[in-house]
């Protein structure tokens, strides 16, 4: 394996998506840069002999049947060892979230499917590469659409009646990507495939290069394996004033969303630093109608919040949510609360998770185990199969950005520690 | 006249540009909406017999001219009456703002040419009927943009670099429809034709029906003519941090660029409220990336302010970009201030609005003068020709806003006063 194989593979898909205003990738599910890397995934499958299909949900699989398999029939694929990530991306997010994860499965393949061809591996399961759809929720605003869908945690009569910011429904835009709306949601013959799923990401925080386990010159080891995903949701607050002209509206005549939007994001940062171990952010604002002169007669905002305990987040959010109606009464305005997707912390498999770390820690005797803040497809599926992680040092925790960044190093070492975890799982 | 004449004018263009989103009309310059207004100004103006032009500053023109004059040559045209006003809109604009003083332009010509034609009328010099594009400077951001390039108010090379939000410049815009952007900028010969400009529009604030004016029943009179326009400007605020995942990144380990904005709003509000006359607004703000699950690396905030005293607008100004500064520095984040305009206070020429004022109270007698927080093309041409404005009756005083009204008895006495003014200067 050459030392730079996994972002080798990631050079071919360098130019595709590129945001020049924000910088980085803003690859949206079904937009062109991301279709443009479902064929590539495609490709590259199909190169290496793997049989690849798209489900119902849109989440396309690549099969390595078994050898011995008489054809590519459903019950010699049941069970089977799955690894893969997304290829989506936030609005100008980095290289590695989600494509890191595709192209390292496709590096372990390619180191497994060798060792197979020299007799050093005698597997007793199919393993499957999965591409997910829509793990950001950065167009139709519902994170790992595409695992909910699958693992039956959204309705779908929701799930398509969700809306993009150019107003087309999730039904229509998967319609005219080929999928039949009518048969999406969970997919329980699907389901009984995964035997266990491995997914292998890009860390997202600074988890690894922390005090705990860097070496004297600062520099972590270059893998973990995750045990638990902090449970997050999103909401979104609608503040409704009073339009108006800027010029000839006197202060004291202002019933402006704008300003009680403002204090509520600063309520925001207030709760969510007074708690331990919460996070809670405003990435996203639009006042309607958005006029330089014109006072907004609304301003939607969108949380995040997130803690290890699902009763503090709910309780994070009640709070933010009454601060708002006594900001936005104070103003002469109001404000409503929707929430738009919830999951509870999540703690993976403990059984695969000591697989992994056994594996792993063959390569990487430093790997430590390690919480996230990141949600991940993997968190979905937890909740009905045996699920895993690894992560990939991120040198300076930075994601969802241009600067995201992994060493060619690193990168590698994860595909090598995944290559061992699945051998040892086959 | 009927005494719907104005608004049944208007009725014509009700679908025109409706925003579906925000309510009321979206009508950008060089839109398909506001290209669909100036067919429809075009028809009505050559249905009349007018001579339509459209100038190297995208300014349409509907000549009237003398009925003796030997062709619609070019001397004869000098120092001639002009009035008129804009078809573009805010995002979310109502009906009136722009159509309604150029319908009601139409309305005056046509009292006007049953006056000559009935000999009742002698004019001494030509009348012209103006049309002005991006006004509301909702699309490349600068008020008032055809009436400066006119007046040499703006340089034509920054004009022509400014961009719309789709980074469209307004180069490419302006050619794509038919104009040479090597001919924009201050045009003389066309200011050379322009005698006296008097601008009708909605009033959009409460001046008529402030106590002052109004009557028992709390009605104040139909029209006002202006006396001055309050100083304004517009200035970009640009905060930036460090963009990261929402999730991942410690709350003490935040530069985030969202909250320094929310704080700055804050001491937008209350710089504003703290200053007699002073109106400061932040109406638009725009995050990047703009995802809910991304802490923001940019936020930009567009700052509207206005005051009648140019150095107090300058000082508030200052204030809020200290303020901004500190607080950017306290969250890790910098800031720039950019202004995009500034127009200092105007008083309209004093000769032409005691002559509106005689004009009108002859038919309006309680008719007041007012001064007006909004800004006017009107405005901007009062630093090179003679200007006045004639203000119709808003009920509510609401503008930039679905909610904007006028009566059909106000749109009618207004059509009816500016024809009796431009009678009294012809």
């Amino acid at each position: 394996m050459h030392t730079t194989v996994v972002n080798s593979l990631l050079g071919a898909i360098d130019d595709i998506g590129r945001d020049a205003r924000r910088g980085g990738y803003s690859r949206p599910v079904y937009s062109e840069a991301e279709l443009t890397l479902r064929e590539w995934f495609t490709a590259e499958a199909t190169a290496r002999g793997l049989d690849v299909s798209t489900d119902a949900n849109g989440i396309i699989w690549a099969w390595w049947d078994l050898p011995n398999a008489a054809d590519a029939g459903d019950a010699s694929r049941d069970g089977a060892l799955v690894t893969g990530s997304h290829l989506d991306s936030v609005p100008g997010g980095g290289a590695f979230d989600g494509p890191l994860g595709v192209a390292s499965a496709l590096a372990a393949y390619d180191l497994l499917a060798a060792r197979e061809a020299a007799g050093e591996l005698h597997r007793t399961r199919a393993l499957a590469i999965a591409v997910f759809p829509e793990e950001e929720g950065s167009r139709f605003g519902v994170a790992c659409l595409g695992s909910r869908l699958l693992a039956g945690a959204i309705d779908p009569v929701r799930a398509l009646a969700l809306r993009d910011r150019d107003g087309n429904t999730f039904a229509d835009v998967a319609t005219a990507h080929g999928l039949d709306p009518d048969r999406m949601g969970r997919d329980d013959a699907t389901l009984a495939r995964i035997g266990h799923f491995v997914e292998l990401h890009v860390e997202q925080g600074r988890g690894l290069n922390s005090e705990a386990y860097t070496d004297h010159a600062g520099r972590g080891p270059a893998i973990a394996v995750g045990n638990s995903i902090l449970g997050h949701g999103r909401w979104r607050l609608r503040f409704t004033g009073q339009g108006n002209h800027a010029g000839t509206t006197l202060m004291t005549d202002r019933a402006d969303p704008m300003v009680a939007a403002a204090q509520t994001i600063i309520a925001v940062r207030a709760i969510a630093a007074a708690q331990d171990d919460a996070r809670a952010t405003v990435g996203r604002i639009e006042p309607i109608p958005g006029g330089t002169n014109v006072i907004a007669s609304i301003v939607d905002v969108w949380l995040d919040v997130r803690h290890p305990d699902d009763a503090i987040t709910a309780a994070i959010v009640e709070k933010i949510h009454l601060d708002a109606q006594t900001i936005a009464a104070a103003e002469g305005c109001a404000v409503e609360l929707v929430e738009e997707s919830l999951s509870g912390t999540v703690h993976f498999d403990t059984t695969l998770t000591r697989s992994l770390v056994d594996s792993v820690r063959g390569r990487v005797p430093d790997a430590p185990l390690l919480p996230t803040g990141a949600g991940h497809d993997a968190g979905v599926l937890a909740a009905v199969v045996p699920t895993g992680m690894i992560y990939v040092r991120n040198p300076t925790g930075i994601s969802h950005s241009p600067e995201e960044f992994v060493e060619d190093a690193d990168a590698d070492a994860g595909a090598l520690a995944l290559a061992e975890a699945l051998a040892d799982l086959l």
